[in-house]
């Protein structure tokens, strides 16, 4: 980090602040990464006094360092109406800090409170010299994406805008660039003469733990599918970049985007866990989607007639973030012995501790030349990775674009989604703890979902 | 098995056949793979009784079955002029196995021994129903090859001779086959457009270890490089048979070794560790190679200038039996942070525990999209592995020749290894514990030889 930063985050007070934001800095700080910083918080309502307002986000067992960095956090009232204070706040902070401060304004509020939000940024002057953070979804619809973006591009410039997508901040995604690029091994076979399928499942074992205005007013499609699995689909599918910063990754995954077939309704499912209506909050009536599974193809080149099954979803028989690419059969009639039904697959778990399994054949022990699985597993220790939202906060404030995704991915993934959202399939029901109605079962074909061990 | 045999072990009172043979046909026997047996050793001389032979090859802690199946063992006097005893001694225990009785006969005995010994097989109509199992070398040169190959033709049939190369039972050899072939991700990139070198390298810990006679008149060239290490590479280097049977596979074997190079005089390395004139036994001047390291190229589509070195020696770094595989390297300029200069390897070691290791790149954990080095690993348990020697009396029982050696094979490679042998290169002197002599280490150029962890 060259320059130092005033921070304003907007829904301090919120629960993505207290579980993400302020344990991340902390540990940036901590970890000597977060130099010349002061953070003010901000939103409608006070916390009250600003020691009690850092009581309030300090995270468990932070320890005797928090003090010290606490003592640089304020919280400041503001609203989309009035920001003067805030803006006078960080008038004063960046002069405790001296020359060449930057601004980091991170949005952590609802998609509706974005655009007024962004006017008050504008006419406070806030917009100047900040790096604008946006927490997704990014608008609702392709409409409401768009209009979103035009606010947010009137007043600040392209680079200067981070649209977060916390998948992206994980080890594991980087891992897939690094894994396709790096090894002479891989991008050989990265296409559709040597893959069958790729599968990205995201199942869920909590429901909706309380969120359910959420989820009724969200659904998973919109939540999961038109952010976080598209986001994936791409850095799995896209062409070599150039140089793997950040402008190449863009223009590679808007082209992959691009590439994305209409979604055809019949490889849409959607589901509902049993006892989702009788939640809390949820309407007894209620048909939003707690499950989606896609199907969806590349008409590139590379990945003509490759199905690529999208799957995530809530009350599921376990928790996994997994990418799965299944190579094709080699022509096994060649074995006199017997040989295993599974095909080669390249998992990928982009957990916390990020996993690579290589699932290949090979010959069982003993007098037959027949073939049995095998599992190569790489982990990988967490000693030295950061956590997401550490990583992301990191880059927005040195300016790398590389996690983020831009306003032409984000319109071109709406308009994908919109025919779906305009006229979404039935939610079949499903059991809490299997994984999803028969009918997304089906989207696989024969050979299945790969299921995490 | 499908038919009962006898079994005539000629040198049975040899080394071979106290430490391979007749541990190996126990254990078959123990595992009930070996019904309807009966045992004959013969030789030159007697080694007494039929109790004292069986005592005299038991294997240490054989335990309680031993005395029954030693029971079927006997011995007999016989010799290249005389088999009149043997051929009673046969014909009395195929009629105590009743009918459709085969015969194995195995020649563990010297090259110059083994022309003599078939005219006798055939004179006394010991040849009839028998399987030959020849252990190697299979003459010292083309000359004496073709000479030996026609007469063993001359009285069997080739489907009926198994030319043995113990390296070949080894689980390991299979597992090339089976991982090439029963991979998806392995077979695309098999070939000059992946991989950059492949090395087949055979180091051992142990000098010649009392056994200077046969180093003295053979040498490391004659005894591993044109028998071991080239079918190795005939193994690695083979296009894809229709089915993985022994005749495919020995006709694949055969191209291969069609297609390889002339051995160019200044890619063929001999090296004489440093104290091998001062064994006993060994000559004073001797200037027999205890290490050959050699570059060699397969002149077809697949392997167009993909280098081959293999290395083999006594008294070296370490003992290993190991394939290579070594990728092309990716355009790395593509990683903004730093690429560890490694480059992607299969790596298959051979032992009798075999393991397949995978070296790739992955992202290191951190702030920086930068790569390391990983390696996954594949071990097979032994427990239902057969030992080299006992699948291949399996084997050769059972007519299978898949891990033997054919005629054409073997007359091809001594094509290939003569002009070594006729005009052989000065042997290096080398440290012993080293890795051979600096000339053997340049063969490798820059990124040198893979050692063994």
């Amino acid at each position: 980090m060259s320059s130092p930063h005033v921070l304003v985050l907007f829904g301090a007070s919120g629960d993505l602040a207290k579980r993400k934001l302020f344990p991340g800095l902390f540990s940036l700080h901590t970890a000597g990464l977060l130099p010349g910083v002061r953070i003010i918080g901000t939103g409608r309502h006070s916390p009250g006094t600003d020691e009690e307002f850092r009581a309030s986000v300090e995270p468990g067992g932070a320890g005797e360092g928090w003090a010290e960095f606490a003592s640089g956090i304020r919280f400041v009232v503001s609203s989309a109406d009035d920001g003067d204070d805030l803006a006078a706040a960080v008038a004063d902070a960046e002069q405790e800090l001296g020359d060449g401060v930057r601004r980091l304004l991170y949005l952590s509020v609802p998609p509706s409170a974005m655009e007024p939000m962004i006017a008050m940024l504008d006419s406070t002057g806030l917009a100047e010299r900040a790096h604008l953070v946006l927490e997704k979804p990014f608008g609702s619809d392709l409409d409401s994406a768009r209009s979103l973006n035009r606010a947010v591009l009137g007043t600040f410039a392209e680079e200067d805008v981070f649209r977060i997508d916390h998948f992206l901040g994980k080890e594991a995604v980087q891992n897939i660039l690094a894994l396709r690029f790096g090894n002479g091994l891989m991008e050989p076979v990265w296409n559709a003469e040597h893959i069958a399928y790729v599968q990205i499942d995201v199942p869920e074992e909590i429901g909706i733990e309380g969120r359910a205005s959420f989820m009724e007013s969200t659904g998973t499609f919109r939540d999961m599918i038109s952010t976080h699995l598209f986001q994936l689909l791409g850095f799995v599918a896209l062409e070599p970049p150039v140089v793997l910063d950040a402008d190449s990754l863009h223009e590679e995954k808007a082209k992959v985007f691009r590439a994305v077939r209409p979604l055809d309704p019949d490889r849409v499912v959607f589901g509902q866990y049993e006892g989702y209506r009788e939640e809390d909050g949820v309407d007894d009536a209620s048909d939003v989607e707690t499950f989606v599974a896609i199907g969806a193809f590349v008409d590139n080149w590379r990945w003509k007639g490759v199905p690529f099954l999208l799957r995530t979803g809530k009350c599921l028989g376990a928790t996994r973030r997994t990418i799965t690419l299944g190579f094709r059969e080699p022509p096994l009639a060649m074995f006199p012995g017997e040989a295993d039904g599974a095909p080669n697959e390249l998992v990928l778990e982009l957990t916390d501790e990020p996993r690579i399994t290589l699932d290949i054949r090979a010959k069982k022990p003993g007098p037959e030349l027949s073939l049995e699985h095998h599992s190569l597993h790489l982990s990988f220790g967490g000693e030295n990775s950061l956590e997401a939202y550490e990583k992301l906060l990191l880059d927005a404030i040195a300016g790398d674009h590389t996690l983020f995704t831009s306003t032409r991915e984000v319109e071109r993934l709406w308009e994908l989604c919109d025919p779906v959202l305009a006229d979404p399939p039935p939610a079949h029901p499903y059991a809490q703890g299997s994984w999803g109605p028969q009918e997304a079962l089906d989207l696989a074909g024969e050979r299945g979902w790969r299921l995490p061990e």
